[in-house]
């Protein structure tokens, strides 16, 4: 790009010092080679990266407001499950050319989310190309007490934050393999464009959860990830999960909606992009995620166990193991 | 991309512990949530992102293992501009398709230039998509140690590391503009895909320079970015700049290069894709400045002196002031 573009880019993603919520975390950022970052003493860091490519990860009718948001909101999912607390991040922008109303919203849902979080912009990088963002997040988090995907025992509740499969409901609308109520539609499309990473959750799970991850392939295709991290089982109650469908909520929305059990299953299970936790505890630390539950104002759900046996075990209400297969979300693929 | 694939490049980017170089300082790496890093007691964290893409930052002719290698040497230049300590990585990389014999080539040049320089790969994201690289870097410096590029001062030294300009005139060989030698074409092309980060020099200039920067967008654009944070002006001799390309010290290639002295100018002063630094020191530090050379077994040179009135001055060898324009390079652009 010309030294204008440069500049043109810089002015959407530098703030005066005012605009920042200054932390005093941050020693030197954006404008030097590199940004400096003094951790609190004795902390460890979390470091995650997440790339989001056009068509892949999301489509290219999205408000850029919502797709500043969302590259944010992936990122920070990623220290939610950790438990960490979030401190700062970089952007690096590939983009087909300069648009400044996509610049404008762009860093606008991103700023939003980021002020929302204490997380500062520390440095990044622009260049002309097919349109790819590239964020890598930094959060902090005492030694010893992240939260990882190894430590999921047999006997452990399976637990859930939030709402699952809206966001592949959004998606199958768009795809035309199923029609929503307008309303509905318009719900299921802010899930998917615009996810709520469950930071403070994340924080507030430390010392409760056993295991935690992040939703965004679909929870049987998450979980799969703390199975084999953990070497345990799980059984997992399908309607359980169908009952975190935020739209099967919405008043009369059971009648309205005229989805089949199958699909209502298939976006719960295997949904993607929901940007949800899911963990386990112990029997014993039910009292004690509700109350994290309730102290970072997230809702959370038991959906199954663990068990010694490897591989998944996917029931009904009844107890009854379903035959239907559940394949992993792979995005856009 | 399928599991399958996934299975596929984890495979590439996944090292048996043996392998690595584990420095201590990386409690959990790749394969769960976030990486978790355990800083030095009171050290500051040095933070760094480039993205790279294809026409742009490389041709798609380059060898895989000089573009692994490439892709990390340009984060490593940050680092080394900063004086800081190289501790880890994160990679996120776009393809348009698995390429075995590239992610190989890609890992193998990537890991290499890893080790030399101690710094573990700690996470990542892959994706489908147009091929994009997209590294962040982390280095530890001692608080109010790290090289700025705001301390240049009127009467400071300008000096530059290693060679200049033979990148370019690698690219202006590949473009056609002009011909070299068999012989300087593979020197010339080596600099062009197989930058050295000088990250040994940056470190042993903590306390001896006043200010810093790499020259990866051609040295009079990079010096620009120190004489605004510095509120200061250059004099840069041209000849000296240009005594600086590596391919004129070769036996008899002054004779057998035959390019006009106006384009061996530009490609010392404003050729690009360097990856040297360019910092100023007192006069006073002259021999400290040497002494970090021999240390770090980097070449350095005066090419010119900070002054007070703002904007450069170029002069030749008599110091006499140059008509010529130099703009800044912009890549492939």
């Amino acid at each position: 790009m010309s030294i204008g573009e440069f500049d043109l880019i810089a002015r959407y993603f530098t703030r005066p010092a005012v605009a920042r919520q200054t932390p005093g975390r941050v020693a030197l950022g954006v404008g030097d080679d590199c940004a400096l970052l003094q951790p609190s003493p004795g902390m460890q860091l979390a470091i995650s990266t997440d790339m989001l490519v056009e068509g892949r990860h999301f489509l290219s009718t999205v408000d850029p407001v919502r797709l500043g948001h969302k590259a944010l909101a992936v990122n920070l999912s990623d220290l939610a499950a950790c438990g960490a607390k979030p401190m700062a991040f970089t952007l690096s922008l590939a983009l087909p050319s300069v648009d400044e109303a996509w610049l404008e919203g762009f860093s606008r849902g991103m700023f939003a989310l980021a002020d929302e979080h204490g997380c500062e912009l520390v440095g990044g990088d622009t260049t002309r190309g097919p349109l790819n963002i590239s964020i890598t997040v930094f959060g902090e988090v005492p030694p010893g007490a992240a939260l990882l995907r190894s430590g999921a025992k047999a006997g452990d509740d399976l637990w859930v934050s939030g709402t699952l499969g809206d966001a592949r409901l959004a998606l199958e609308a768009f795809r035309g393999t199923l029609s929503l109520p307008a309303q509905a539609f318009v719900l299921a499309r802010a899930r998917m464009e615009a996810p709520s990473p469950r930071v403070a959750l994340g924080q507030a799970l430390r010392g409760v959860a056993s295991a935690a991850t992040d939703v965004s392939d679909g929870l049987l295709g998450d979980l799969s990830h703390i199975l084999r991290a953990s070497g345990v089982g799980a059984r997992v109650d399908a309607d359980a999960a169908v009952e975190r469908i935020a739209l099967r909520s919405m008043p009369a929305s059971d009648i309205d909606l005229n989805i089949d059990i199958d699909m209502l299953r298939l976006c719960a299970l295997s949904g993607g992009d929901d940007y949800e936790l899911v963990f386990t505890a112990p029997v014993g630390a039910r009292e004690a995620v509700e109350r994290a539950g309730r102290d970072s104002q997230t809702a959370v759900a038991r959906i199954g166990r663990i068990e010694a046996e490897p591989g998944v075990r996917i029931v009904d209400a009844d107890g009854a193991a379903l035959a239907q297969r559940f394949t992993s979300f792979d995005h856009f693929g």
